[in-house]
């Protein structure tokens, strides 16, 4: 593999460069690329000539550089976050349906929460300050309600891994106390679910149901999140709860309660 | 850029690796990938290797080979087709609640019909049928009602280049003449939708309405299939113009009535 001067073979900067395209910065001109992928700009312009020959990244009308379509294509056709997401969207529109709540789908990666799909009405107030619940973006496992049940029905060894740290405080009320989240944990893994005000945006609180999948290991998370203080928790929990179970049968899971199984 | 005997650049030689997976075949072992990317064994290795390193490739605890969770990421997180997705996704499920059929979001790329998403009863009959529905697969332009709404409102080149073939036939009523093809086409700009049984499967018509973006440009096409013969065209159509309307509304065409421009 040829290597750069700095070590980077030419699949670790075709990374650097395709992880520069974010949500907040989709579109790029030459240069800004090369700066954010901190490469050269020769360098920049040679990869980026050839991945917009394979279609990896597409050039607009006005010359600015994005993601492309033919790596969207690549990425989703095999893949297995599509599965999952493709056999809980229609569940996931029965809770939109019932609660009319932002309702995400999310799954633990590398040490952090994953968004694979979320629902949303067009005019919710939630999606603007929620910027993680957004599709492909992630979160720290210890500051969601989702994270904290996928955390909880994980192997004790990745949760040492997480509580060891470092975790944030993303909001004045996010918990950072290793023992207070194994509190938690158990909690949630004794309830079934997890509703904590507050961690992750001040005045809302994230309703979070597991989903299990073949052997009834934790497969994701469902998620919907109300306004805090409201007593939408007793209302919005049981959609979850259904909606979870459908998913979970979906998956390969035993049938029967929908109740999580003690580690 | 280091190059293969062959003539492939690394580039080149991982878009053939990540090519290998699709629907049919979304995991399969080492020496599967290598030949079904025409790569020599040692090559794939390497080149596997590394791109498990960066997640673009995962190893399943069998030892299978899948596209990688962090790919489905990169591309996502700036991608057009997911921001299209994403707007039309609500839309869409208006649709689904209105008619309970198969509907699909589809554009125009490269020369063939890409679906973005698509919505679907779990028990749908049609889910076997129509393979080519699925999310990121690709359809022949000419033998999809979507694919000849979105020719009909494209530019007389792309037409013209669409047109000279090949035309294959998918079904016994796929239309392959290019003079019977223009004569639909002109039709479908007239009426601003297509309905045209059995040219994709035999016992399904599709019914396609277009899609329009800022300065009105066709930006995607709204299918739903129903099955032929019933008189389902007439309920169906109404739900995806009123649909297509939205989305096209949300994407910035000019307000109004969803009427399709000539050209």
């Amino acid at each position: 593999m040829a290597n750069s001067p700095t070590g980077d073979s030419v699949i670790g900067r075709v990374v650097r460069l395709l992880n520069a395209f974010d949500r907040q910065q989709p579109s790029m001109t030459l240069s800004g690329l090369a700066h954010r992928a901190a490469l050269p700009l020769t360098t920049a312009h040679r990869l980026v000539e050839e991945l917009v020959k394979y279609g990896l990244i597409e050039r607009d009308p006005d010359g600015q550089l994005r993601v492309g379509l033919r790596l969207w294509e690549l990425a989703a056709r095999g893949s297995r976050a599509l599965t999952l997401r493709e056999i809980a969207l229609p569940y996931m529109e029965d809770v939109q349906a019932a609660v009319h709540r932002y309702t995400t789908l999310a799954i633990l990666d590398h040490g952090s929460v994953l968004y694979l799909e979320r629902l949303s009405a067009p005019d919710s107030a939630l999606e603007n300050a929620l910027d993680a619940g957004h599709i492909a973006q992630r979160a720290p496992v210890h500051s969601t309600s989702s994270g904290l049940v996928l955390l909880a029905y994980s192997p004790s060894a990745l949760q040492e891994e997480v509580l060891a740290g470092p975790l944030e405080k993303v909001t004045g009320e996010t918990i950072t106390d290793p023992q207070v989240i194994r509190r938690h944990l158990a909690e949630i893994r004794q309830r079934g679910y997890a509703a904590i005000p507050g961690i992750a945006v001040k005045e809302w609180t994230g309703i979070a149901v597991p989903v299990f999948g073949a052997g009834n290991n934790i497969a994701a998370v469902l998620n919907a999140t109300v306004p805090r203080g409201e007593t939408n928790v007793p209302f919005t929990l049981p959609a979850l709860l259904t909606a979870a179970h459908g998913i979970s049968r979906a998956l390969g899971a035993d049938s029967g309660p929908a109740r999580p199984r003690r580690r």
